[in-house]
């Protein structure tokens, strides 16, 4: 199951919205079209985005018909637009930043010999992710008791990735490694990515898992029910105070005080050495619509004040471990994200 | 708004599984139609399902046509029913259990006073439910600040009572006295009563409020933008632990850690002094197809496995005070809870 393909002259998307009951591809044939594909998460997660991204930037040059001195301010506005589509995952910066500097790197090759540089830095963009998600995967297999209920919350699995995914990476790991795993999935309002996106994965791959409201999470641990949590991350901060779907603060704040294990799994591009903590992380704010509405059905009055974040800060403290492809990094994070950065 | 009415010789229901885009009502004109109506949560709310259950046994009589030597193992037939009809509220039991003493003492009467020996019974219950949610709202008016953020789940409104509500009775009381109050509703999943019922009533009188998914109230707290929690109950063990409608437990970890004020609001009816502690509270598990789809959509294959609790318990330790219409319950429970039932 891959959430997207470059085929040559395009870029394949999984519509995401569509899952679990209709597998929908989407042809992406330009990079407004990519863009509107992540800002309607038909393509989502941190690393998939990231790595659409840099695709979108490709097919922005392949698609340039103008004048060879208006190239570079024209990329400049690809890369703008991509840029826009969503602003807390980190990785979607990191990818565009790559692909900008790989353009600045041959800007004075022929047009042909430009875009064959930018379409081979998407393809190692996306190369390298798959590569990250499966150390991910063996280094956070490591700390995977032999038999393990997870809790999950959101998709970090192949559908937020090229393909493996975080911690779901983990997760296929530990289970393809025989070991005795169940996991709990939070169904993650109010996009249900837990109920429509992880179920599938593991349906497909007969995990045995459990499907809950985000609101049972803590009832389970109360429970004795969950023996670790285990998330993705869209934007770790120096300090390892980190970014992700909206609920994972309440798990780790829920895990602390029950004593459970509490691990981020992500590639080492999910870190931004740039911001100290938290606080400087921008925190999407999405339509109401999302939380009135479910696919097309009104829950409430379209006039009902909503608030909708899209992503919370799980400070420092309660993270166990950051699982990333050089290994599994210890507090004090401050000094430990660094090190590894520089590996 | 009313969310069960008294009609001569039938049980008019307000349907709220239609909220709120449809204000259908139904006539329930049985004591197997009450039952239905309490166990498909067309009527839900501990102390409405005790109210409704006393009418439902007064249907019951009314409706029979047998032999008067019959009459007390039917009517034992009609209170096992009702009875089983949903476990955790202790008002149902509650309301049940007066309802089988009033008929005990009237027994050797003519089938019509017994008839209406439990008709003035069933009224009398009703009416201090109403009397109670006053006093209540009272009560807990005092301790809510001038200017408040209050943060809700579920619905313990009007429409979970015979009128005005425990923890939206004291918000409404907050509000009547002219304190800016604005509540933060939990949409509540999976039945949405946050989302359906509680926006409907804060929409009918007009009180600022904010609908979130259940996962955001922890993040909102994280942000300073919470004053307190305030919650309905559906049983409050001799100990203080408290049931009530799932994720209270996690948003009462949540407030503990924040250090925010979390409090019940509930009739002293709701209190069970038969049991010690939170443990031997009951909790009822509700079919798995209301998580797997949302509105009548499907969300994941029936085949999904699924865990849906409908309510968790919250230990006494969390729970900053008992809002009772007795006055303003503090720990240590287990002293202070037998005095105000014996006050």
């Amino acid at each position: 199951m891959k959430a997207l393909e470059w085929q040559g002259d395009h870029l394949l998307l999984l519509d995401q919205t569509k899952l679990p009951f209709e597998e929908k591809y989407r042809e992406a044939r330009s990079y407004l079209e990519v863009a509107e594909a992540i800002k309607n998460m038909e393509v989502r997660g941190a690393p998939a985005i990231g790595v659409s991204a840099a695709y979108g930037y490709v097919l922005g040059a392949l698609k340039y018909e103008g004048d060879k001195d208006d190239f570079p301010e024209y990329m400049n506005e690809v890369l703008t637009t991509l840029q826009a589509t969503r602003p807390t995952a980190v990785n979607l910066t990191w990818a565009l930043h790559k692909m900008e500097v790989k353009l600045r790197e041959v800007q004075n090759l022929d047009p042909e010999d430009i875009k064959e540089a930018l379409l081979a830095e998407a393809n190692s963009i996306a190369e390298a992710d798959r590569r990250m998600n499966r150390l991910i995967g063996e280094y956070g297999n490591t700390i995977v008791p032999e038999k393990a209920n997870i809790l999950t919350h959101c998709n970090a699995g192949s559908l937020a990735t090229v393909e493996y995914g975080t911690a779901l990476g983990v997760i296929r790991q530990a289970f393809e490694a025989g070991k005795k795993i169940h996991v709990y999935v939070d169904e993650t309002r109010p996009f249900l990515q837990g109920a429509r996106l992880t179920v599938w994965e593991m349906l497909q791959e007969g995990i045995p898992h459990t499907l809950i409201t985000d609101s049972t999470a803590g009832y389970l641990m109360q429970q004795g029910k969950v023996d670790m949590v285990l998330v993705g991350a869209d934007r770790i901060a120096a300090n390892g105070d980190t970014a992700n779907k909206i609920g994972t603060y309440s798990l780790a704040v829920l895990a602390n005080a029950h004593q459970i294990p509490f691990y981020v799994a992500a590639p080492s591009t999910t870190v931004d050495l740039k911001i100290s903590s938290g606080a400087e992380i921008p925190v999407e704010e999405r339509d109401g619509k999302e939380v009135r509405m479910f696919k097309g059905v009104r829950v409430v009055p379209e006039e009902v004040p909503v608030y909708n974040p899209s992503f919370d800060v799980t400070p420092a403290k309660y993270i166990t471990g950051i699982i990333t492809e050089k290994g599994i990094i210890s507090p004090p994070y401050s000094v430990n994200l660094v090190k590894m950065l520089v590996k």
